[in-house]
């Protein structure tokens, strides 16, 4: 822990100089082609959400909230009243994008509060003002971020393998990201991990984003297949496991990408330990346990075709595809937040994170 | 159990009417296309093993019987010495296609024995006797995959789930094959099981092969990716878990397909059986632990490029791609041969089994 370094960070969404335009890395075309797309239009900025050219909760509001404030500089300034009916029904057209992304909603009726707060300014100073907001969700984020992968690093020495499962990393946050975060955190005081990523089928996630993230960060990774992972805690290779989170329970139970479990299981087999990693706002505290979570099914062609030049199964062969699983609280070793790191039992441990 | 039902058997490997060929089932085209190859002449039989269009150790081994019986009856039959010329020229030529495949050596040395051993007899008795050899060799595959099949299904019931990983099926064997055995005769019996087929990574083993044969053979049967494993087993889906085997050391630390080794301590966890299924040839009393069985590790792009249309990871991206992992002894319930069903202590009931 010697030297201190500026690890180099992947900008997967920013303005431009100029502001007149969102500048976004096109994830559609990770790992082959790395290709910043500038968006300057609603069209665009449409697509782009759509069509997964930016991916990840808060990478989505980050994305809406620069977006939203570069489409209002093109708006009618003459009035407040034509401002705010173009405003609104531009809003509307980029919400609609992605309807089940709650980030996106979320950034975009933060920046209309704005709006609304200040309906007496002049229009050209709300714009200032809807500038000032993208750039706070941005920090906030990166604030977030930077505060999970602080708390998270305290459970990590130098040289540590570490094992991670599905992409919870730069691309899909800002900065550091959760669950990766710890390990840019600590590239950046000099710290040296060795990263097993589990590629993560059916959407390869880790292939395509984890191990690229942490290969342009100079991190030393090895891309595995989610099979691997045993023999690789078994060779002694992991000190510890870190994943993100979709949702977690009351009592601790974690719903993350699917084979999550999994590796919990072989982790306490091996006596290895598992932290995951997340923002408080993953905490559902309306939700007791796990059993309550709902489990996406997904396309069973993403199992047999997806990515393949010919199908890999019989067309008639059935597919079980979730999206998730849920990883039981009695796996996991601490809940690490931005507000701190959570241990067992986690019904108090997560209970005291909200309260004040 | 009321009603037996002969299961369509795929028929990977058979002599035609006339004995001038084999007839094999082209593995490499599976499972899009469904093409029978009839093989004639010494370079297609090299072809056919050496391009993986027949695999399997015992599948290997009766190719190569009927083969070299195939293209003896092409050989000069005017003198033994220029028969046995001849034949060995063959038989060394058909050997060097797949030279790490000790089934291949063993079943062409068996072949040559009859040669040798009946030098007195007329050329067109040898052929005949080298016909009779070669059945012998699928019959006692047969037998031995049966009695393999019949141990097996004793541990099962009517309408259990089963879990399985990557192939030990008729493919690779003949009739019944090893792991899959039990289910192809339990369905035979007019028992009903639910399996679900492990797609096995990198190479696809479970989602190309194993779920081919049992949607052939009417098999109930779902594919999963291997991280979901552990959630089937979660939602009380699998009663039973049967694998096959590479090579079991004398303690019962089993060698088998990569991943295999997860699923055990997945099943451990979980409170379901784990059985390993496989021939007395695979148990090596002189290899006294796993520890002592050497990983072949496995070209990184297997798991970066093979089958995709494009590269699903940065070309400068390490991989490990181990071929097989060691499952330790205290994870297997027991270890299914064709002469019985050994349990712990295994040191113990393997023993046994090579005692007289």
């Amino acid at each position: 822990m010697s030297q201190t370094k500026e690890v180099t960070h992947i900008d997967n969404i920013k303005l431009s100089e100029d502001e007149k335009e969102v500048i976004i890395i096109d994830q559609t075309k990770l790992p082959n082609v790395t290709e910043y797309l500038s968006i300057g239009n609603a069209e665009d900025l449409y697509d782009a959400i759509k069509q997964l050219k930016v991916r990840g909760a808060p990478a989505i509001g980050i994305c809406a909230g620069y977006g939203i404030y570069v489409l209002a500089q093109q708006m009618p300034q003459d009035s407040f009243d034509s401002f705010y009916s173009e405003f609104a029904k531009t809003k509307k057209y980029i919400d609609s994008s992605r309807p089940t992304a709650v980030n996106l909603s979320w950034a975009l009726n933060r920046m209309e509060r704005v709006v609304l707060d200040n309906k007496d300014k002049p229009v050209s100073e709300i714009i200032e003002l809807l500038g000032n907001e993208s750039k706070n969700i941005h920090k906030e984020d990166i604030e977030m971020c930077t505060a999970i992968s602080e708390h998270g690093l305290k459970l990590l020495k130098d040289g540590d393998g570490i094992l991670t499962h599905c992409n919870a990393g730069p691309l899909a946050t800002s900065r550091y990201g959760t669950a990766l975060g710890p390990i840019f955190l600590g590239k950046e005081k000099g710290m040296n991990f060795k990263v097993f990523a589990d590629e993560t089928r059916p959407l390869l996630q880790g292939a395509r984003l984890t191990s690229y993230e942490l290969e342009k960060g100079g991190v030393d990774v090895t891309l595995i297949c989610d099979n691997m992972a045993s023999i690789v805690m078994k060779n002694g290779w992991i000190q510890a496991c870190l994943v993100g989170c979709d949702r977690i329970a009351a009592n601790g139970d974690t719903a993350n990408k699917i084979g999550t479990s999994g590796v919990a299981i072989l982790a306490k087999h091996y006596g290895i330990p598992f932290y995951v990693l997340g923002p408080t706002s993953t905490i559902d505290m309306n939700c007791k346990t796990g059993d309550e979570i709902e489990i996406e099914l997904r396309d069973p062609n993403e199992i047999k075709e997806m990515f393949y030049e010919q199908p890999m199964a019989l067309k008639e062969t059935k597919c079980y595809n979730p999206a998730f699983d849920v990883t039981d609280n009695s796996l996991i070793t601490a809940i690490v937040t931005e507000k701190g790191i959570c241990y067992p039992p986690f019904t108090d441990s997560l209970a005291s994170l909200f309260e004040d």
